[in-house]
């Protein structure tokens, strides 16, 4: 099964695509941002984004989708920029694909690490180990991608990371 | 020219859509809310906004488009929902017409009252004037959409409101 983690940003959106078999070690196929520039008005980002979100669903034809939940927030400002951005992944997932799985960073944190309080610096550890990467992936928001993916194949009964 | 104004929400989309020619009396055309049930989930119903923001552009062919500005927030959840809501109707507009122009809550009452503080009640009143109504427009969110319209109307050199 093919699994396409999404972390949304209106600046820097990151995708992580992993391929997950029943008891086999997941795989990353690929990682990466889509990324668009703060002088462009919100509209035309917008539009940046839809376009990026489709190359990687049309390249990778996951079979399911994961999506991190947003919480606010410390800066409602960074929070609506990015929820403008969510709004328009949610849409262009539940059209492509359909498929479509939320987390919250608990959630994310608790099936990567069992621990509900990790730091970031634990998540991209775990990322790195469980995909059997040299590194932890870059930039940071390409790493959350493939930790909402592989928080999706860890829950959705794919076997766990841990014992596979 | 033809004018669609939007007022952006998840659970109600208000949309007004006017007629302005230059020394004409504004007309109106069409309005009313596109609305989304509240026990569906999030990424299907950005998807029935998308579809019910298509049909009115399809419809009507604006010439240009009128987007009220998100300023946030005392209720964060609100806002986040909202802005979600609001990415999606700035692709679908930005997609489907590509003349789109942004206002904001202060712009609109100066334009259709000439007082940045004047109340719901007073820019209602306004537009049910400005567009010959024999009652002010229902719901309010549709009223709203009709008052982003008229003030790109006046603000975009077609001529004042006030003196036509």
């Amino acid at each position: 099964m093919i699994i396409v983690g999404f972390d949304p940003g209106l600046a820097t959106l990151g995708y992580g695509v992993i391929r997950k078999e029943l008891k086999k070690k997941a795989e990353v196929l690929d990682y990466g941002v889509i990324s668009t520039p703060k002088d462009e008005n919100l509209a035309v980002r917008l539009c940046m984004l839809e376009r990026g979100i489709k190359q990687v669903l049309d390249k990778f034809k996951p079979d399911e989708i994961a999506v991190e939940e947003l919480f606010f927030a410390k800066n409602v400002k960074t929070g609506i920029a990015v929820a403008h951005a969510r709004g328009v992944l949610l849409l262009t997932v539940n059209k492509e694909c359909g498929r479509l799985f939320e987390y919250t960073p608990l959630q994310i944190k608790q099936a990567l690490t069992g621990y509900g309080r990790a730091d970031k610096n634990q998540i991209q550890q775990m990322v790195k180990t469980f995909l059997g990467l040299k590194a932890v992936p870059k930039p940071d928001d390409a790493a959350d991608a493939l930790a909402v993916a592989l928080c999706h194949a860890q829950t959705n009964k794919l076997g766990s990371l841990f014992f596979i």
